[in-house]
């Protein structure tokens, strides 16, 4: 028996409880035992993304509400600047190209954070900009974007919708849509909300609403007008996944428990600790600044491939992270400490990845990581 | 205690088995624990859908699958004829709108099926015509379009792309997507397959795949060429609904183990015996012709509301079935046998059915369905 641990950035482990809700019976979405859930999950859904707006819940991976995001409000030829750090950067660049968009990207060097004077120069420069996108945890490199400035020098250059996607940051960070004047916030099941992939969620400004009728974009199963009409009557236009916002209801109300101030602080702990023990068993980070408190990406030492640390990881030790995506792909490891994560895991991953690197002959001493990881996590009398 | 029985036409009740199996510990979507996982399940739907062609699956609704029939293949002011005989009917005619398609509508009175003559008729009148549109089930009325007797038409007359919406018909009706030249089926989890809502299917014909390569419309989430690439690597272009696709390899084994021709025939006994019963117990039934072997629709007798019929089921015996919608509200109400449903399903419904009517104060000789229900359903010695 190979015990199984999944430490990786999305899926995320989902807690029991989650897991026995939606194993129970299944209930029909327009009868009125699945309304209180739902309107729980509405509820709770605007409390996690800090907003007084609508936050629409969608059936789809979360590319589905990147893409809403982008044909719902805009138009053909419409200049947007694309803040690209990696390869979900890339993405929002895919999507507004293929929805005809004209893209003006910030090409920001991997494993750094946006400079937000390139953007105030971007805006400067063009004053047509209709939309900005970044964000919020770039996955493929482990780096938080300063969402709080960014919105500061968009809300005071432009008159652009600011679209953040917190797919891997939400329930790690304190993101304060409102107070930081994101127009369109993007979420998902699968990462810091403790559910299975096939939910993506969108909380949508007033000024983005009164883009939207403006937008002819084509649009159907994307169609937020119409599923901001449903919300309000704690429905959606299409049957939604049922046992999945099932879960949502309960994921969230272990958070609201929990606290979300408390949420944030023990995913930065967390987070601190993996990157100090990673540091104390010899390892260096791949982001030069701005580490997230979502995914750890890890520099694989000189002499050793990245995807064999990878493939050790799983084979030997049961440990599911994740390797490196595109040009990191056998650089990096990156470890994630997002969601239903606690301090054993974070132990876990630091005494594997040491166990890892002995195995494949680097030298390590086992146990340093660990050490300084549990300097961080022990707790005072 | 109101013990609760599901008995609309989607979601339908899920197996304990399907349930249990995806209540287990979430794995990662690229980890090669899943791969074995998705490669049975989409072989499972090849059978399931009886092609040789790739079965593409998406995490949507599967009104998702029906938005990636049009804005793969077609282009702005195509052709089209749609077969409307419902509301998802009038769905087709939305979708292919909304993508700017010109839409030519054959309008079926609801509750009979197409006139196969007519389809031939609006092929003639119209050589341009790129892609006929029909549901095999429409699950407002309850009624079976001729697929077979429609696919033979259009392959004969016409070059047009033959799009079949098989969302509820699939699994009670044995559909035989190559041999009766259907290009594009689309089928969704939560009917017939036994699984909660979130994911959508859809088989591709080469033809279908040759109008693909010149189709222009804007498509991201829903782009297929790119869904079959990943699809021939055991993969997803975007994190699947992980669990619902662990579910959906359980699910189709049990179907395989029962014999997908037995499944069939259960399904069509479980639907005249549900008519029979319905009609013993002197109701009549909505469609005119062709009742489908997923869901019947019976009339509100004469005095009665359906809604009230409805709630009734619902609130005094725990029985979800399904009122009418749009036009038929208050008309009628739908009792499905569909995915996990016996005999035992059919005795409770026309039982609840026959209590309710009396609840209402609607004359009725209790357990006289009944009996012409048990009469069908009694095995031989």
């Amino acid at each position: 028996m190979l015990k199984r641990y999944l430490l990786a950035p999305g899926p995320t482990p989902v807690p029991p409880d989650v897991l026995l809700r939606m194993a129970a019976p299944m209930i029909h979405h327009r009868a009125p035992d699945f309304t209180p859930i739902f309107e729980a999950a509405k509820n709770g859904l605007k409390k996690l993304f800090q907003t007084g707006n609508d936050v629409i819940i969608l059936t789809s991976s979360g590319t589905g509400a990147m893409v809403a995001s982008v044909n719902n409000f805009f138009n053909q030829g419409d200049h947007v600047l694309v803040i690209n750090g990696g390869k979900f950067g890339e993405r929002w660049t895919k999507i507004c190209s293929s929805y005809g968009l004209s893209v003006k990207e910030i090409s920001v060097e991997w494993g750094r954070a946006v400079d937000p004077d390139a953007v105030k120069k971007a805006l400067a420069e063009d004053k047509d900009i209709k939309g900005v996108f970044v964000q919020a945890v770039e996955t493929s490199t482990g780096v938080y974007h300063d969402i709080e400035k960014l919105g500061r020098i968009i809300k005071e250059h432009s008159s652009a919708l600011f679209i953040v996607d917190a797919i891997s940051a939400l329930v790690a960070h304190d993101l304060k849509t409102d107070a930081w004047d994101v127009d369109l916030m993007v979420g998902g099941s699968q990462k810091g909300l403790m559910l299975p992939p096939g939910l993506a969620f969108l909380s949508v400004s007033e000024k983005a609403w009164e883009m939207n009728g403006k937008s002819k974009l084509p649009r159907f199963y994307f169609n937020l007008k119409k599923e901001r009409e449903g919300l309000h009557k704690n429905s959606t236009n299409f049957t939604p996944a049922v046992s999945l916002i099932i879960g949502l209801e309960e994921a969230l109300r272990m958070l609201e428990q929990e606290g979300l101030q408390n949420v944030f602080a023990r995913h930065a702990k967390l987070a601190h600790a993996t990157r100090h023990g990673m540091k104390a068993a010899g390892l260096t980070l791949y982001p030069q600044e701005n580490p997230s408190n979502s995914v750890t990406a890890v520099n694989a030492p000189d002499g050793v491939d990245g995807q064999a640390i990878y493939k050790t990881l799983r084979e030997k030790y049961g440990v599911t992270a994740a390797g490196g995506q595109d040009k990191l792909k056998g650089k990096v490891f990156r470890i994630a400490h997002l969601g239903y994560a606690g301090v054993f895991d974070v132990i876990t991953a630091i005494a594997a990845v040491e166990m890892t690197l002995k195995t494949l002959g680097h030298p390590i001493k086992l146990g340093s990581g660990v050490a300084a990881a549990e300097e961080i996590l022990a707790e005072a009398k």
